[in-house]
């Protein structure tokens, strides 16, 4: 009964990972124990390496296997933009959209009362500190257009404001592609509030 | 630049999983990353001891960590029927079903002479030798219904027959719950010639 073991074990791991289903789990295990042994190695060290080698940037949180993120690091950027977001994967959503070119601070979170989660548990006092030490123009504030995004985003603005650093939001608004008649009324409010000259 | 580096690789390796596009790639790299190493590391085990530990069946080719997998091993099983697939994952759809009770034949494929696949690069022979030695009085074709499958299915009809031996071939139909209106012609089609008296 060894094979129902084994394959159940591999079942619920994959089961765990975010969007897997028991249907996906289970088209995925039978991929792996058909595939080539050497492609289940990879994925394998793959996962291992990625948790062994990669850790927090010392400056801004992001992912780093350096002291400091490869962003961090990288000289050509613009150093006085700082981006807040609440989790490294945002760093990268932003990233991809080429828009931006300046630094960025991961809070690790964002404040969330109810999980007993305020600045404290996040990483705000280092970009306090950031703040004081670096020349810093503008910190654009692009946590999640949610409640505790909004909360977040309202506390930093009111902590940060009075340094006389601009202090900036991203748009709300509607989708680029996105269809009036389908937009949620918040969205569309938004949209509607945030309305620009032409 | 190693956190791309490594990050890039996990992207690649989750990227060939069936079902795995892009986005779900980075979202399940990006919960490995933030999970407890325990989960992570747990999910590199489960991926190599299924390889290392999991081999074919020798009697009906499902997968087995003994000589012989569970099912073979099972006593309480009807050994007078043997439902043949092509695959092992086919197995456990029919397993789950639990309207099934006798033994399987995996032949590992079914033919294809687009892909140069024909009954000798199957478990064909293995399937004929166990019916000369084996207490078999039906086999059950539950290849897929498309036309490999049915190729697949006509042949062994045609060679097991004359042995003897009682072939059935799984029922074609509409699927419960679908809906006659989406039912495309051939499953409709199908489902008419193979019509039952209520």
């Amino acid at each position: 009964m060894g094979t129902e073991r084994d394959l159940q074990r591999l079942l619920d791991e994959l089961g765990r990972l975010p969007g897997i289903g028991p249907k996906s789990a289970q088209r995925i295990a039978y991929h792996l124990l058909e595939c080539d042994p050497q492609e289940a190695r990879r994925l394998a060290d793959a996962i291992i390496d990625v948790k062994e080698h990669v850790h927090f940037c010392s400056r801004c949180f992001n992912y780093a296997t350096a002291d400091e993120c490869p962003i961090c690091q990288d000289s050509t950027r613009d150093r006085t933009r700082i981006c807040v977001v609440g989790e490294p994967r945002d760093v990268s959503a932003i990233e991809r959209t080429g828009s931006y070119h300046g630094l960025y601070h991961v809070l690790g979170g964002v404040i969330s009362p109810m999980d007993k989660i305020g600045p404290d548990q996040l990483h705000v006092r280092e970009l306090l500190a950031r703040l004081g030490s670096e020349d810093i123009q503008e910190v654009i504030i692009a946590t999640n257009p949610n409640i505790e995004g909004e909360t977040t985003a309202s506390y930093l603005a009111r902590t940060i404001k009075p340094l006389g650093i601009t202090v900036t939001r991203l748009a709300s608004g509607l989708p680029v592609g996105g269809d009036l008649e389908y937009a949620d009324e918040l969205t569309l409010g938004r949209a509607i509030e945030a309305r620009r000259a032409l």
